[in-house]
C-alpha cells in the first residue's frame, strides 16, 4: 500500500459497487449483489474483506463510502447534514476500521431526505466549482437540489422510478406494459405534455393503458413509453419550481437521464448530463482528499 | 329444485363468492379464494360443483354470474357491451352448462373497461329505477359512471385502490405507513385538500411520508391517513367532470365507501351510499330473471 491508494464503494440497499483507486484513477472494479438491505450489522466488514481480496495491493487502505450503507440500518450511521448544506457532507468513521462514509442529507420543511446523491453533486462540483443552477438526478427516487456557492440549498424527491416499477411490473398494468424496449419518443412526448399540461388528469390516463391494449391495440412498446412519460411529465409539473428558468444539470444512468434530458429540453429548458458512477467517484474522491482533515 | 332456486356468483380475480338463493331472498352464502385468476378454463365447473355440493336444494339451479370469470382468461368470454348501454347488460352462456355470466362494459374513447361494476350498477337502478346522476364504485379500481335513462353514458377508472396497495405495502413507504389503521380525520381531509387543490404536488409529497418519519414525528397512523387522502384527492381531482355539480351514488365496502363520501360531501357534494354486496345481489337477481329471455 502507498498512500495514494484507497477504495471507492457505493453501497446502496441492492448494490455494493467497488473501485480500487490510485488517486482519481480506476485501476480495478467490482459490482455485487451485497447490498445493505440484505445485510446485518455484523456482516459489512466481512463482505468488504471479501470482495477487496484479491486488491493486494490494497490491503490496509482507506475505504471511502456513500449511500444506504451510512443510514440507522446500515453498518454504521452517518448523520444527515441539515440543508442548506455544503454539498460536500462530512465524513463519519465506521469505529475501529479504515472505513468512512458521507453523511446524507436531511431537509426539515417540506421534510426529506438523501444519502449517495448529495456525493454525486460534490462530484459535479468538483468538475465545474462555480456551478449555480439545479441538479437533477433520477433514478428510484428521483432528487431535485437548488445549487449554489457549492450548497444544497433546498431539495425534492419524487418517487418516479419507484412507481414506475410498480405499475409496470406488479400492478395490472404488467399484462400490457412491455417489460423492456427502446422508448417510442412519439409516445413518449405526448404523455410528457398530457401530463404536464393537465397533471390533474395523468392519474385516470394510467387504467387506460390497461383498457387501451384490451379493446385496442394499444402495442405493449407503446404502452410503457407512454407510462414513462406520463410519470415524468407529471413530476416535472410539480417540480417546475426548480426547472422552470434554469440550467439543469442531470446526472444519472444515461438511458434514463436522456428522457429527462428530452422533456426537459421540450420545455425550453438548458439542460447538461453527466455520469453517474463518474460523479460518484469524483465525490468520494473529494471525501477521500479530506480524510485527514476529519480523522 | 324449485323454479325460484338460482345461486348467485360474484367471481373476481382473487375470491368466489356464492349465494343460495330463492328468488330474492339469501337462503347460504359461502366465500371462497378460488377466484379466476387461479384457475384453467377446466377448472370452473369443478370448483362450482365442490362449492356448492352440499346445497341440495339448489342441485341443477340456474346459476348467473359476474366478474372476471367472464374475461378473456376466465371460464367464459362473456363480450364487452359498448357504452352508452344499459347498465343490464347482455347474458353470455357457458355452453354446455346452466351457467350465465353478465357481459361487462367497454368505451372506445377514452378506453376503458369494466367488469362487475355494470351489475352493482344495475342492482342500484333495480332500487331507483330512475336514478340520473353519478355513480362511482370505490375499489381497486375506482369507476365513475353517468348514469342518465338506465343507460351508463360514459366511465372512467382510477388506479387508486391499487397503487395505495402497492405504495403502502411494497414500495420504501411500506416502513413508515401503517399496515392498518383507523383513518385519522385530519390528516385524510388535509391531504384530500391538498391533492385536489393543487394535483401536480400531490406526487411530491409522497416521498415526504418516507422522510416526514424518518427526520421527524410522522406516526405510521398519519403517514397512511395522508397517502390514502392524497390519492382520493388525486383521483377527485382528475374525476371532477364527474362529480361537479352531481349527485353521486357511492357503491363499494363500506369502509372504503365512507372515505370517499366524506372527501366528496367537503366539496358540497349530494352522495348517498349503497352496499356493494346488496348491489350486486339485485344485479344478479334482475339478470337471472331475465335468462328467459336470452336463452
Amino acid at each position: 500500500m502507498t498512500s495514494d491508494h484507497w477504495i471507492a464503494a457505493d453501497w446502496g440497499t441492492t448494490n455494493l459497487r467497488l473501485w480500487a483507486m490510485r488517486g482519481a484513477e480506476v485501476v480495478h472494479q467490482r459490482a455485487s449483489a451485497r447490498g445493505m438491505g440484505g445485510l446485518n450489522r455484523t456482516e459489512f466488514a466481512q463482505v468488504l474483506a471479501d470482495e477487496t481480496a484479491d486488491w493486494a495491493e490494497w490491503t490496509g487502505a482507506a475505504i471511502v463510502a456513500c449511500g444506504m450503507v451510512g443510514s440507522r440500518q446500515g453498518w454504521h450511521e452517518a448523520p444527515y447534514a441539515k440543508a442548506p448544506t455544503l454539498a460536500q457532507t462530512p465524513l463519519a468513521n465506521v469505529p475501529g476500521t479504515r472505513v468512512w462514509i458521507t453523511c446524507g442529507v436531511s431537509q426539515d420543511n417540506p421534510a426529506d431526505v438523501m444519502r449517495g446523491e448529495e456525493t454525486q453533486i460534490a462530484g459535479l462540483l468538483a468538475a465545474r466549482a462555480d456551478f449555480e443552477g439545479v441538479v437533477c438526478l433520477p433514478g428510484t427516487h428521483t432528487k431535485w437540489a437548488h445549487i449554489s456557492a457549492g450548497e444544497i440549498c433546498s431539495f425534492q424527491s419524487f418517487m418516479t422510478g419507484e412507481v414506475f416499477e410498480l405499475l409496470a411490473g406488479k400492478s395490472v398494468l404488467r399484462h400490457t406494459v412491455a417489460s423492456s424496449c427502446a422508448t417510442e419518443e412519439e409516445a413518449f412526448d405526448a404523455a410528457v405534455n398530457d401530463a404536464l399540461a393537465q397533471p390533474h388528469r395523468a392519474y385516470g390516463r394510467l387504467f387506460q393503458l390497461r383498457a387501451g391494449a384490451l379493446i385496442g391495440d394499444l402495442s405493449p412498446e407503446t404502452a410503457r413509453s407512454t407510462l414513462s412519460g406520463l410519470l415524468i411529465g407529471w413530476e416535472l409539473a410539480g417540480a417546475k419550481p426548480y426547472w422552470l428558468g434554469q440550467e439543469v444539470a442531470l446526472i444519472g444512468a444515461p438511458a434514463l437521464a436522456a428522457l429527462y434530458a428530452r422533456a426537459l429540453r421540450h420545455q425550453g429548458v438548458q439542460v447538461s448530463e453527466a455520469d453517474a458512477e463518474a460523479a460518484t467517484l469524483a465525490g468520494l474522491h473529494r471525501a477521500w482528499k479530506r480524510i485527514g482533515e476529519t480523522a
